[in-house]
């Protein structure tokens, strides 16, 4: 079941030989690769969600739901495609005018990068594994996918690479555009190849900085969109925490246990005004009282859960609220501590216990939370819970330097594929700050602009012709143009 | 002169604070800041233009065209800033009826990364040093810019800067948002500095390589847009060859000798037919006659041409048409080779040779140009001169694969300043393939993309709020929209 290194070089040869197959095709026929994979995942949807429920211990109607948005995602990233923004065609006619000198004609469009290397994480068994935002954006990009199979949910990952290929093979997609690996050595491998021209990966900070450190350290380096570790800070203010303190509670704790708090966006530590300990336990309590407990996805990541949570709950002025535990199951734990442990331990902003417990920090009544939002290194997310009257300019301003989303009275858990959707984030929530992992957004991070100088109308790509066959948007001479209008040569 | 740590993390520390007082700055404003730099500059332009002939030896006419562009390039970026598309600003309005299930208010805008490191390049005193591309790109984002003078043209360094300096103050931008440091030392430093939030670099393979390493060991790696080597190669069809041998050689001349040959896309290897090299000779003496010569631009340069033209003028297979040569100016050389030899020494493809030299590649008639396109390794550009009936798609296609600029029947050298321009490719021509060194493009290097999550009217920067204060295009519920269109909250 472990791909060896011969098995490795074949597939990424086959996947190149896909990409160069695949380069040229038109935008509606790579969508419609897209929609047939969509499809095929639907078809079979419960033999999938009892595989993945079995292996990872997450409860079926969140599987059934993840399922649903990696379909969905497909399907828009299709839709975009087809629209072609991707590409960012950029037209400037031949113009003896222009204001440095004449400039000769120089059209510029986005163009694959070639095969990509796609890590599947362990805490999202669909949408961030095999046919995932990284898959689905790479393929939507032109790109060929060489897939690393999770050993969390290994035979889910095997079966759904079948079915991914399967429907590819439905629609002729050129053969080996997707194929799966597996085994660390694969993974290592996957990284080294000069075939390989890109990375996406999933996962801890560890594990993702060397693979960083790896692809860096190629002959040819090359980029390694890493989505890492996160906090999640969240800051309640006096004003908030007076008028709503029980309901921001409530949605906490909702937000930090859901799927057992296994999410990169889990709030890992809210910021809140120094209450009565044992007031807070109370409602902590009645806010958990209820919620399931299942799990964790693997033993490997219960380990890692127990030892984050072992090396914060036993630092010196870190109270436990509410224990948590348990040894198959773990239960939520919250932890809670003052902003004066913060000062003197400012490791503990940084120490990411991935599972179901969180951190509550309390400040004192006129303490300044922006300078404790200015102790924090990059996030995935940063959250302010506030009354609409309040200024937060400052808090806000800090916030964004470290964050690639921002949320106003809203949790970070559950995060929507759209158009304006960032997932990203400063380093260490990732490795490349510009690039986002969920949205439409995220297809653009496998491709590179190509500029065409001078070019006969014969071999100019369909994108950059002057009658835009595509009927995409595009800008000529400095103005965009939607497919609607007339746009030939400008004098 | 030589900067010292202190001096160097005093003026960095300036930097962070002229960078975050300016960054909610509206875009006319900065674009004011762009055009008071480029009208100083023009207003010392005589003093500027001498200073830079003395220290590079450049001739006049070509030091005032790049002063030219330079301030033509700081004043196209104003105006792209004004436009606001490097916003890229998306508003997605809550939806419950979204596919994947009921979507919050999202909405993204850019956000400049930072205090940015800018290198100065050797053969661009102006338009790729001080205030060179990298430099208007990072203030047109929103950067600060802390700028490392090349020692090839120190004295020039520190002038343009005090003028760049003064004429920031003269229209109240925040003190400190640019300013210039020097030394080997300060350079490094530069890299390491937490502060420090990107890297612009022109420069040497070596050189960059080794500073891109150092950006991406450092505790938070940081993006590196290096613009290093290319060769440029020239592929000459035997129909083009036939029809128009003389036309080519005599322009392949004009390219190479421009500026003795100091240009990152200067062509390198041409690939032209067999022919009678009596013949060749006689038309490249044509050529070359009457071309004036100049010093090199240093000694530490003219040192590395020598070596290079060295290491590949005596290698076994490779002969010297035109010897070049001479002490205090470099008379332009010509040496000759076969595929034959290129197949045994594929290492001759990789060797810049930076300086007034290039090489001819004599091809048997037959052979297939697509497989000696395949040797080459990511280049700034790639030439084709063909006549119009040829197929050239797969030759095309494996060089758009290895460049960031393919030409049709033009020369590389001489890169106009516009939209579509694209001055980048795979490495080793750049550390980072998706980014251009030339063109408004360049903006968006030193900007990454921050989502707002819910956040109310009071809190949403400029280019988000409904009411589009700042009038720029936005995406909005997935359809561009034109400042001009009304666009509320659509249901």
């Amino acid at each position: 079941m472990i791909t060896n290194v011969n098995e490795l070089d074949l597939k990424i040869e086959s996947a190149h030989a896909a990409y160069e197959a695949a380069r040229n095709v038109a935008p509606e026929e790579r969508a419609n690769w897209l929609s047939a994979i969509a499809r095929n995942l639907e078809d079979h949807a419960s033999e999938l969600v009892a595989l993945a429920a079995k292996e990872t211990h997450l409860a079926e109607p969140r599987l059934r739901g993840e399922l649903a948005r990696t379909t969905f995602q497909l399907r828009l990233f299709a839709s975009e495609i087809a629209n072609g923004d991707h590409f960012s065609a950029t037209v400037d006619h031949k113009d003896d005018g222009w204001g440095m000198g004449p400039r000769p004609d120089i059209r510029r469009v986005n163009v694959p990068l070639g095969v990509v290397g796609v890590f599947g994480a362990s805490n999202f068994p669909f949408a961030f594994s095999v046919m995932g935002g990284d898959s689905a954006s790479a393929l939507a990009a032109g790109c060929a996918v060489v897939h690393k199979v999770h050993e969390g949910h290994f035979q889910l990952g095997l079966r759904t690479s079948q079915i991914v290929v399967q429907a590819l093979a439905s629609v002729s997609a050129p053969s080996g555009l997707f194929s799966a690996v597996s085994g660390r050595e694969a993974g290592e491998r996957l990284v080294d190849h000069p075939l390989i021209k890109a990375i996406g990966f999933t996962g801890s900070t560890s594990g993702g900085r060397a693979l960083f450190d790896r692809a860096c350290r190629r002959p040819e380096p090359i980029p390694f969109f890493g989505e890492l570790g996160s906090i999640n800070p969240v800051f309640v203010t006096e004003k908030a925490w007076t008028l709503r303190r029980d309901i921001i509670l409530s949605e906490y704790v909702d937000s930090f246990t859901l799927s057992m708090g296994q999410f990169c966006t889990k709030p890992g530590i809210l910021f809140a005004p120094t209450a009565d300990r044992g007031e807070l336990l109370e409602v902590l309590r009645r806010s958990l009282d209820g919620k399931s407990s299942a799990p964790l996805l693997n033993e490997r990541l219960r380990e890692g859960f127990d030892k984050s949570f072992s090396k914060v709950s036993t630092m010196a002025g870190v109270t436990t609220l509410i224990p948590g535990g348990g040894k198959s199951v773990s239960l939520p734990a919250v932890l809670i501590t003052t902003t004066d442990m913060i000062r003197r331990r400012p490791k503990l902003l940084r120490e990411e216990m991935f599972g179901p417990a969180t951190l509550i920090v309390q400040y004192e009544r006129g303490e300044n939370l922006v300078h404790l939002a200015e102790m924090f290194e990059g996030q995935l997310t940063s959250s302010v819970h506030a009354e609409p009257d309040e200024d937060l300019t400052d808090l806000v301003g800090v916030l964004r330097d470290r964050s690639g989303r921002l949320l106003w009275n809203a949790w970070p858990t559950g995060v929507t594929v759209t158009y304006a959707q960032h997932h990203g984030g400063p380093y260490p929530a990732t490795t490349a700050s510009g690039a986002t992992a969920v949205g439409t957004a995220a297809i653009g991070r496998f491709m590179r602009p190509v500029a065409f100088d001078s070019f006969p109308a014969s071999h100019l790509p369909p994108a950059l012709k002057d009658d835009n066959p595509w009927g995409i948007r595009r800008r000529v001479d400095g103005r965009w143009v939607n497919p609607t209008e007339t746009h030939g040569v400008t004098e």
